[in-house]
């Protein structure tokens, strides 16, 4: 906008200066548009458009998109009055429905220091463990709990949801029975979701899961790998499964146990019954209900099995000075490794939401969460009293924790009553109510209950008159009397300040964007702007349970709806289901759909995905947990799907194709021009063409999945949309569909869902995640991005991307090779640099390099992937001129400095690459033998003295945390005798 | 409560355990019951409450509180609740009011990373400025800000409101003329708040203040120091003071413009007319209205009057490497040190919202602030241009700049029509309206205003269409034509990123209670709990106007009677007054009530006030402004008031007598026994005595100012009741009286105020703060606190404070004497550490153990106050006994390296304390020329090797930068040539 009082004339007014002021694309989108035309100019173009129009391959580019909504986009403070404006569409009943999801009451110091903290949520997954030890520490703090509560050894550092954690367990003990055992039993009483999202797992590993009760469990056919129980059941019983286990393993069984951590404070752990793996939720354990998610799932196992854990898990090992130090554990076992021989695909997990569990159990303490459960207990046996006083229904007479099963003549009119008075309470069947009772529940909650449940008639009691006569009910044989949390981690930090400044002393060992830019390619690190996050922990939102009555969430229901169209326009796409919570959930559920669309025109064999082998690792993992066969293709030297052996590899497979699975830019940061060919060709031999969105981040706007020819594509809403990667989760990986494919979108058990907009004749593949939305609760945050950023806005941010990654490759191809690049000489939004030329001049190896960015306050690019001995760099939009440049002026140093090594003025095996990253312990010893000096190796450029982020470890060793592998929390003595030791 | 499950044993519940379990007070307190007990015998006593009975004497021992609301105290989630139904009470409207109040966008980024985090609002005062380079920067962007928009070349830190900035301009003009003329004309355009605050104020100082029609101003007496303007006026017109000034400068008279910054951005800045102070309030830079506060006011004045400015001053100077560095400068111009010569009282000031107007003025830059400015004044002009065209109504026609002021047949009933919209507008009188523009302002908000105001008529038109006909009326010689924040500080964050990362990375120099304990006596660094800081962001606090109507603030009212009634309850008093908006400013409120009751009994002779030398040095301040006569009276060895020197004092001053002021426990940490003698001393010669109540923290629910025998006592709310410091304010002084005091409490001219509960036959003194209820929206913090910790919870707090205390004294003594203790040789919350011995011993002086601790990773202690020499050490109760630990492990280990100053093995004048504090680019450079060890000098303890809080500076030279003054930002070039200079 002009000046309107430039030069002291009045002037009369332009309607645009009198918009409103807090608009967001400028905040979100760096380049302005001076620096857009210096930047292209700097890449040989006259214009950003010019630059674009010579790097989006002319066949596939759209003229713009026009939101059906929000096209002009909302300012700031417009979206928060219309965010308030849906939540106030929620409505916050109290919940007694349980089923896997408990209201809990989130430590204010836990939501504003960790949930709320950018600090804590914008972190990336730590593989770079020497500025990400505050988190691996409070992973490792969750996996002891896990372990702990369990009483089995080995947990995994979180899992999408409860659901699918049960049905990696599946697959384990498939795997563990080689796969030749291939019936999965599972008990009746597990939660409806679990058991619908097992079945549809089992599909694709060809295994028969039979639900029944466990009574009537039979391993006579000697054709059963495992069984799943659960324990508490869902409608509340304990079942003392001690002998039941016996027996399972007497034949051969593995048995898998879902249960609930509160419960386990006090009740007899699975691991003392002799389970073999064991999953669950640690949601109530301080992270919000949020209509179904995001949560931390959990899964535990025996040594034995630890290779076959899917999952991140954390460990203890050592670094270069000899001290201990953190870090993923195993990366081996990993699906980017095992790609078709995987067995999970499990990427971006729930980081952040495992960080708020253990801060809840390191608040609390084991003193603390047992007061819970006895509280949580004693309220639902005063309930249970109650209720048998009142004599209006009948309670059935097994063993409860926190869910009394009640049998009344008319279940519906008893809900019915308790909405009326704003509770939400689980009807079973016609005459089976269950009431679970939570951290929140209050001794009045109990009397409203009781009013509830008297039918009229007068109730001559409260919960608090009846205590003294309320007896446990746990039976002696079942309660706990084994340790757990006995860590001083656990034991040390109860009060607000001594958390706080826990939690702050993590924080201050990892790196996150409040730093600088983390620019990993394929991970589109952008800006999570706090007006997307507001909502997320406001209580209208955080506080549904997922099965609470879909007219209490209509601001929800409202925001799908919105939410899906938009993205159906963005992607050109048809419908949209918003359930798998990662991308990765994503990949499986579109596969699903593709393989549910064969099925369904009788073309059962089509079971053939060809996957390029520049796919990333889950590409290949997902196809195989969908039984597919996977037929790899290559690439050419531009880096680009080598098209004759695509054709020759359809046509081969023509009767069978099932699928391809390409990604959009290419994984090689390219536009490649042949995409039209390549879906034509797979199109043509009677194939589905699967887009990976990881990319889609340089498609908003200038092009779309549905344009280009695919047929289904994943979104990672965690990279183009804006949510943050929380340290490694949460994530959102909804798909969206062509027609033909929209009928076969997932539904849920409990909630009915499917294809948004709504297709004709629903035959929904089955269920992909626990929640029916998914991680609800995150959406706001891509919606507010496409809904303040406008039609403009975002096709303006696909092009800052694009220059942004142009911009680098420039400054920095007279350094480094650039390894692919489009008809034009450009690449898309991220690009590959070279690094495998040093080996053999300087004896620099990538990690080196990566380890040095550190060095400089920066986080290494993706390292290694697509192609090993590179970096692969994205730098997004939200990154100004100045931070690139400052990341460039970095690489460029280290570049000066491997000279030094290639000329011989530096050791090839001891110099500041190779010795990094430095930290401060390190630095500021006494003794310093190194053939650098301690500048050289502190402040290698001058504005690192004005500001630098600190290493808190010197290289962490990963082979020797492998060979020795601790994956809990090392007791106080044995770390500080190390630390100690290499200090001396 | 006791474990149900233990055993296994069914066994009945205790009610108590059914109980919600998210209670406060345990998170608040640090000490166990075990941990009393164990700190409370290594003091020498069987029990907690043994320690307690010795310590305060037993003649004014009360037996318990017992609050009138929240006995029990309610829970964390209990609390949001109760604060969520209070919060719906407030209705938020759009404002139209004005009168230095204006709604405004905090940017999210602002809001969440700055007023939402611990670590910007829980640090102390800079005084320690070498771990407070990140607000002292920010606060200099504050200053470099102020400076140049309003064009002069001094700026302070911030002040308390805009109505005592301009009473501290009136003080300045009285002592720039040396109090020889007696004369301070006010411009009746200034606002009403502001003309009683002035004339309020002018009373101690024996000025008189005339209110008069700038064209009626009379300069011809010669006894005229000064005249307060303001510009734009009250009612909106812009009047071009330049030969005003010029005028007024010529009969030797100092102008004081009151001015706004955001129309500075387009208004010749008051600099450039000729003014010699201009003061103003910043709250429109991204600060919520709060009902009236906290914002941060200014004052602006040339280099000739700057030892006159009252206030914090930031200024550049030089570490001990040479390097740049920020600190608060010419500290001896502040009240502490002048005492009763001082002509202000400031001390706690406006330091976070200072900061968050710097930061948004760093985040929208010169560019987006002139936007802004045009946006708001266009939305006046078009609002004004329609109302032309609708003729129902007549606008003055003087040019505006953000308020148009409209004559109407009746004033009265357009603002009901307006309230019906939920808009409000400001009522001048029965014909006159004015209208005021803020950046909330929509073109929507514009085209309701139409229909307010057509009475009925058809509005043909929209503010839209009108947009083209619309002509700006800022007179051309009013225009701005002068430059403003053209540093690069300014320049460089616009984008959401890079302002995150500027915050985050000021953030990280700065040490706050999220690092360790602040153990600064008097100061009571206590838990700013979350729950108690989260109402204070939800809109409907932040969001209303302090004159919106009653009605639509009840959520206030029920607070702010609660509040009252709950600290009458606390104090023993009978009414309090919550209109101060710091401790000294109650203090200077509760002087003023004496004065007006000695007044109404015809006693305006009484103007003597007693105050002991070891008073806090704005006690004899606030005496002084309140024209009183100060009698100094001493202490003996034991630290108590020499109570004979009392007695003689009050004798011989016994006709004049008006007041003694007395700081309870004393300020050197003791609770005299003589305190009620003291008391009756006062009253027995006709005095009143006003206690000091900045060590209520070892009073509450022990004994009681009312008890004791005080009349009046302003409570620090940023002390006992958890206000957080916010480096260097906000805070609230409220203050409690005895019933023959509570008619003369303070009102106001807009919204009358008084008494809470309400005196009868009011009398008020005067008004004391611009906002009717000082900083209302910072009211819920210690309201929360009260509320959830109940009687008891309060009551412990006092007793673990003073367990923490004692326990800290008695692991110190063997090292260092301690200097005052009570009869049973207690201390009281605090205690003094006598270091004098050891200049003569070591050379060390207090500032070096300091300076040393920040090594250690810890805030120095209160410094030679009271006593010069020593460090003063207040723990307070929600410090862990592991913390307290470290902390004296700190003063120990530091005790040894004195002691190998005094053996000869360290060099007296070369030593870690000498050369403290050490930071980071001295610890890791190259060279290193100490005689100690690098280890020694960064890792004198273990623990500092897992965390360490960081200094980013050597030690800063304070004569270097008072003798070299610059209080703005340098130039870059200078600051980089200066920091490379120092590092070659
Ligand atoms: C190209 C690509 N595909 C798929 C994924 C998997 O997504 P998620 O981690 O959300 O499961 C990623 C993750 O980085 C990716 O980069
Ligand atoms: C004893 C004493 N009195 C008065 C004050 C002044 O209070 P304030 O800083 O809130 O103006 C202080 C502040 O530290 C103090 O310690
Ligand atoms: O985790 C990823 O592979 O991005």
């Amino acid at each position: 906008a002009e000046s309107l009082l430039r030069n002291g004339q009045t002037r009369s007014i332009s309607v645009d200066a009198l918009r409103p002021s807090d608009t967001f694309p400028r905040r979100h989108n760096s380049a302005t548009p001076e620096e857009q035309s210096t930047m292209a100019a700097s890449c040989g173009f006259s214009s950003l458009d010019a630059l674009i129009d010579a790097t989006v391959p002319k066949t596939i580019r759209i003229s713009d998109i026009r939101l059906p909504k929000f096209d002009a986009g909302l300012t700031e403070s417009e979206m928060i009055a219309h965010m308030s404006r849906l939540a106030a569409k929620n409505k916050v009943f109290k919940s007694f429905i349980g089923m896997g999801y408990y209201d809990t009451l989130v430590p204010g110091v836990i939501l504003r220091n960790v949930m709320e903290n950018p600090a804590w949520y914008t972190q990336y997954t730590p593989y770079q463990a020497e500025i990400a030890q505050g988190r691996l520490e409070s992973l490792l703090n969750f996996q002891t709990m896990i372990s702990d509560l369990t009483a089995l050894p080995m947990s995994n550092a979180s899992l999408l949801d409860e659901g699918t954690a049960a049905a990696e367990a599946m697959a384990m003990c498939n795997n563990i029975q080689k796969s030749k055992k291939k019936t999965f039993l599972v008990a009746s009483n597990c939660h409806p979701q679990t058991i619908d999202v097992c079945k549809t797992r089992a599909d694709g590993f060809d295994i028969k899961v039979v639900v029944a009760d466990l009574k009537d469990f039979d391993y006579k056919s000697n054709d059963v790998c495992g069984v799943l129980v659960q324990y508490p059941g869902t409608e509340g019983e304990i079942l003392d499964y001690g002998e039941f286990i016996k027996n399972a393993h007497a034949h051969g069984v593995k048995v898998v146990m879902a249960t609930d951590l509160l419960a386990l404070t006090v009740l007899k752990p699975p691991g003392e019954l002799g389970a073999d793996i064991v999953v669950g939720s640690a949601q109530r354990f301080g992270v919000p209900m949020g209509y179904g998610g995001p949560h931390a799932a959990f899964l535990a196992t025996s040594q034995e099995y630890k290779r076959m854990m899917p999952g991140r898990i954390i460990g203890v090992s050592v670094d270069s000075t000899g001290k201990p130090g953190l870090r993923m554990a195993m990366q081996t076992r990993e699906q980017h490794i095992r790609r078709d021989k995987a067995t999970s695909n499990i990427c971006t997990a729930q980081a952040l939401l495992a960080n708020m569990a253990a801060m809840y159990a390191v608040y609390h303490g084991p003193e603390g969460l047992k007061l819970i459960a006895e509280r949580v207990h004693g309220l639902s046996c005063a309930f249970a009293h109650g209720l048998k006083k009142l004599g209006t229904a009948t309670l059935q007479d097994l063993p409860f924790f926190d869910t009394v099963k009640v049998k009344c003549s008319n279940a519906k009119a008893i809900a019915d009553e308790a909405c009326k008075n704003e509770m939400n309470l689980r009807v079973v069947d016609s005459d089976t109510i269950t009431v679970s009772f939570d951290e929140t529940t209050t001794l009045e909650d109990v009397d409203k209950l009781f009013q509830v449940f008297s039918c009229g008639k007068a109730v001559n009691f409260t919960a608090e008159s009846l205590a003294p006569e309320v007896q446990m009910v746990i039976p002696k044989s079942l309660v706990r009397y084994s340790s757990y949390l006995t860590h001083p981690i656990f034991n040390s930090h109860h009060t607000e300040h001594e958390l706080l400044r826990y939690i702050h002393k993590l924080q201050s060992r990892d790196l996150s964007l409040c730093h600088s830019m983390i620019p990993l390619g394929s991970c589109t690190m952008k800006l999570n702007a706090t007006v997307e996050m507001m909502p997320v922990t406001w209580p209208s939102f955080a506080d549904l349970h997922p099965f609470a009555p879909a007219d209490q969430a209509q601001g929800y229901q409202d925001m799908f709806k919105d939410l899906g169209e938009l993205l159906c326009t963005i992607t050109g796409f048809h419908s949209f289901s918003l359930q798998p919570n990662a991308g990765a959930a994503g990949e499986y559920a579109g596969l699903m759909v593709i393989r549910a669309y064969h099925l369904s025109r009788g073309d059962s064999h089509r079971n053939v995905c060809i996957i390029p082998v520049s796919a990333h690792g889950t590409n290949p993992a997902s196809a195989a947990m969908c039984g597919m066969k996977i037929v790899a293709v290559g690439t050419d030297s531009k880096g680009n799907i080598n098209i004759e052996e695509l054709r020759k590899a359809a046509q081969a497979h023509k009767d069978n194709l099932s699928a391809l699975m390409v990604t959009y830019p290419s994984t090689h940061g390219v536009y490649e021009e042949g995409i039209d060919e390549i879906c034509k060709i797979i199109h043509d031999n009677g194939g589905q063409v699967y887009m990976d969105g990881a990319n889609m981040n340089a498609q908003v706007g200038l092009t779309s999945p549905g344009f280009i020819g695919a047929d289904v594509c994943h979104l990672n809403l965690h990279k183009t949309f804006c949510i943050p990667h929380g340290g490694g989760g949460p994530g959102m990986g909804p798909i969206g569909v062509k027609k033909h494919l929209a009928p076969f979108l997932p539904s849920h058990p409990v909630v009915a869902t499917g294809g948004i907009p709504p297709p004709e004749n629903a035959q929904p593949l089955g269920t992909i995640s626990a929640a029916p939305w998914g991680s609800a609760l995150i959406l706001p945050i891509s919606y507010t991005y496409i809904a303040m950023m406008g039609s403009k806005g975002l096709t303006n941010a696909s092009k800052t991307a694009i220059l942004n990654a142009n911009y680098m490759a420039k400054r920095l191809e007279n350094y480094y090779p650039i390894l692919f690049r489009g008809v034009n000489g450009t690449v898309a939004h991220e690009f590959i640099v070279d690094l495998r030329g040093f080996k053999a001049t300087a004896g620099i190896e990538p990690e080196d390099v990566a380890k040095r960015l550190i060095d400089y306050g920066f986080h290494g690019p993706t390292m290694s992937w697509p192609v090993p001995g590179t970096l692969m760099i994205e730098p997004t939009e939200s990154e100004s001129k100045a931070e690139l440049d400052r990341f460039c002026d970095a690489l460029i140093s280290i570049r000066e400095e491997i000279a030094q090594i290639e000329s011989g003025k530096a050791d090839i095996n001891n110099n500041v690459l190779k010795g990094a990253p430095h930290p401060l312990s390190l630095l500021m010893g006494d003794a310093w033998n190194k053939p650098y000096s301690r500048e050289c190796a502190a402040f290698p450029v001058s504005w690192l003295r004005d500001a630098k982020f600190w290493p808190t470890t010197g290289r962490i060793d990963n082979v020797y945390g492998d060979r020795n592998l601790i994956c809990t929390l090392p007791p106080v003595s044995q770390m500080a005798e190390e630390a100690a030791a290499a200090t001396a």
